[in-house]
């Protein structure tokens, strides 16, 4: 083999997984926005097929060989192709270890899964899901023991999304992060509460649908390149490479605030996507690096940037030409306090940025249990309630507000979950980093990001995944990541808004 | 090889070409619908790759030897076995001329065509898209001389959306359609004017898409299985099986009745797909079996059913629902007279019924000088203007309101049109067919289609491509084709609506 033939096989073998990768992307977008609802299996059974293509092309003898040689070669490569290389490898090897079989039939239970999700939370009706669950958890358990039987099944699946990551540093994070929260829970409890009634009324859907992309565009989307759908679940997906990203959101006729917050923290992501360096499109170094990274990027959109005051103050005559009757008589600052009121409730994805982590710790507690087989698939649903009452002092009423509430594991995403709050560490660090360069807040007053996006994609977003996650901490921070940053955030935050 | 592992054999290799397709069809579908704008070559890259695949899948070596093995043992095989190979076959052969190169980079031209004409008519701008439209048409021909150097070019594409189809029996049809209109839109500029004014006003968005729905549902789709999305250019696409069928419309503020027959229209076309036996799934025999017999389905859809003044009234009482203001002091059969206008305009998606063949024949003259080398690219929007003068009697405005109108060219589908005037035609004689079985009237009238439905089914829709459109003409017509059936139905209709 020469050694530039096998440099240019190494770019047209992404190239071809990505077009894969692009059609399976776009199923599965499909299946969760515009697809009918009886064509599950229809939709399942082509990306079984397509997904076996791709299997088959990624761990065939011809491109381990070609790996092989140029891993052989590494000297010989600059820092991107060595990390491809590096990454393809690993992955092949992992795959190598999953029987053709088993990976294929898992693709297919993943696809019904969401469908039956669906339904099941629909109907509040978790029987209806739990076989499914039952064996997405056992295929995770058994490729984790095909990967590593010497590590902890649930270690492989956090591992997943942030190399390095295991239960014994998950414990250690959550531990300081919940000791710095429930003393500020308490404090908030003491004082009255804020009125957050400036969310509720009536806000039909094509004007949110207009203020969704006003606020795509106002923290720096290029509308040509990034597309909005309306799904159940919102999330992120990048379709063939970061030159197409579709994000989504859920509208509530009564409620503004929700998708406002979704579309903010879904462009996050987005921005992060469409920030990787072009020339590492069509490449596996193509998008984030790491879940915990791409949720410190969406979360910081979402409530570091979003939830500022400066960011309420900039937006606020929008939401005035929008919705004129409802924002009669109301003000920036009501808007402020009210989309930063603390309060336990139901739904990780409606909570405050103070209760979110612990929202985070009652599925990571559960994952890391069900995996260590201490508790059982059946027992979920009682186990999430008593966990809900113990962490967050709240009685959950039914299924559909409790267990079913997240379409992660029915997507098969098990040791995701700790990433949200991760990200929403790093990126208070973050912050602290990029006060150092940027005005933030008067970047934020005057509507225009862009100060604070080359910022993040000078240090973050244009590197893809061509570090691992803790390079990248280490290049972005210059030093060791530290949760302190973000309970001083939190702390700051629930004194401004509280005066606690 | 033995006999039942190799019929095994064709019903994977099958389905795997469905799978791709659906990938395929599913990209094409995004391209057309949700896509941002700066996404096509992105698209087109995986698109590309793609094609690429399935051509090597479909005309590889094995496949090859498969259907050759099968073909030789076909008095083995049953009836849609034999017909499956004999598709396939002929398809490969024919894909074995084109050099795989050509194929591979003509997809992605027409992917970045589609783009480009979208602009072009944006800012009516035939010169943008002119180039694009030139290579085509080249592609075309040069396709044309591969598959059969001593054939007309422009036969070729005739063929390809009606097997048998040529040059001399589409003169023949043309000409006893047009020596039957020219009298009818004579006797009609002899009368006063029918008012449409019933259609125009202000029909909010949303209640235009649940008029849609409702007449989804009306003729009789199972909304589980077909879906319903906006688009610029209406159509209709299977997404991997009959299973999964999308249509399309496009929505006018000012103007009800062009959604409304869209919806039909496609409906239509959707109701021959699905209608496909369920043994046809994932195979070539699924969905319909050319073009001009698929026409004929949207067409009896839109005209014949859903012009009729039994349908106007049947639906009445729902856009009295939906647009009680507009509706005000109006009635079914004001609505009847507006629909059955009849009237030269530019537009083909609007012409009416009877003036629609001659916007069809504008088309049909065209590409067979296009493609006889006696006009060229450039002088075809001085052409198109000239004969819509001289067929319609009418002056085009602009490109955009000629022939930069429809979307067909862009997609390399030459040779499509006649379809939809035969369509017309097989229609008319489907229908007085079905008159001796089924009290059509009365089914209108009550808003049950389903004894329609369940002639077509039996008749046209279960046989999916299993009959050549020759062999399923005869068994469905008992007799030769005969336009004069299309000529007198127009002329009752223009009696009833006209009294001439």
């Amino acid at each position: 083999m020469d050694l530039n033939e096998a440099r240019k096989s190494l770019m047209s073998l992404q190239r071809k997984m990505a077009a894969y990768e692009h059609a399976l992307s776009l199923l599965s977008f499909d299946g969760s926005t515009g697809a009918p609802r009886g064509t599950a299996d229809n939709r399942a059974a082509s990306m079984s097929m397509l997904s076996e293509e791709i299997y088959t092309l990624a761990t065939g003898e011809k491109s381990l060989k070609l790996l092989e040689y140029l891993d052989g070669r590494s000297a010989d490569l600059d820092l991107p192709e060595q990390r491809m290389v590096h990454l393809m490898l690993r992955d092949i090897r992992e795959m190598q270890k999953i029987p053709m079989d088993e990976y294929v039939s898992y693709q297919e239970l993943l696809v019904k899964s969401e469908a039956v999700w669906h339904e099941a939370k629909e109907k509040s009706d978790f029987a209806l899901f739990a076989p499914y669950l039952k064996k997405i958890f056992e295929s995770q358990k058994r490729f984790a023991n095909y990967a590593d039987p010497s590590k902890k099944p649930y270690d492989y699946c956090l591992n997943k999304y942030e190399e390095g990551l295991n239960t014994e540093s998950c414990d250690a994070f959550f531990d300081k992060v919940r000791s710095g929260i429930v003393p500020l829970l308490k404090k908030i409890s003491e004082v009255p509460q804020v009125d957050d009634s400036i969310r509720f009324g009536h806000f039909p859907l094509d004007k949110q649908e207009e203020l969704a992309l006003y606020l795509m565009r106002t923290i720096g989307l290029d509308l040509d390149h990034v597309g909005l759908s309306t799904t159940e679940h919102p999330f992120t997906t990048s379709l063939g490479s970061h030159f197409d990203e579709r994000i989504t959101t859920h509208y509530f006729e009564n409620d503004f605030v929700c998708s406002m917050y979704s579309v903010v923290h879904e462009g996050g992501h987005a921005l992060y996507d469409t920030g990787s360096d072009d020339s590492l499109a069509y490449t596996v170094l193509d998008g984030g690096v790491s879940m915990s990274i791409h949720e410190s990027q969406s979360r910081f959109y979402e409530n570091i940037i979003g939830r500022s005051r400066e960011f309420c103050r900039m937006i606020f005559p929008k939401l005035r030409e929008l919705f004129p009757e409802e924002m009669e008589g109301r003000s920036a600052d009501e808007l402020y306090r009210a989309v930063n009121k603390v309060e336990p409730s139901l739904i990780r994805t409606e909570a405050d940025e103070v209760t979110y982590s612990l929202h985070v710790m009652v599925r990571y507690e559960l994952e890391k249990r069900i995996f260590a087989g201490e508790l059982e698939v059946n027992d979920l649903p009682a186990e999430w309630n008593r966990l809900y009452k113990e962490y967050l002092g709240i009685d959950v009423p039914d299924d559909k507000h409790g267990v079913l509430q997240d379409t992660h594991w029915a997507s098969g995403l098990v040791g995701y979950f700790p990433s949200y709050a991760l990200g929403n560490a790093y990126g208070a660090q973050f912050l602290s980093r990029m006060r150092s360069a940027v005005d933030v807040d008067a970047a934020v007053a005057s509507g225009d990001l862009s100060a604070v996006n080359a910022w993040n994609r000078e240090n973050i977003w244009k590197h893809g995944h061509l570090y691992t996650p803790a390079q990248l901490l280490g290049r972005v921070l210059g030093g060791d990541f530290d949760p302190q940053y973000y309970i001083d955030y939190l702390t700051a935050k629930v004194r401004d808004v509280y005066g606690v």
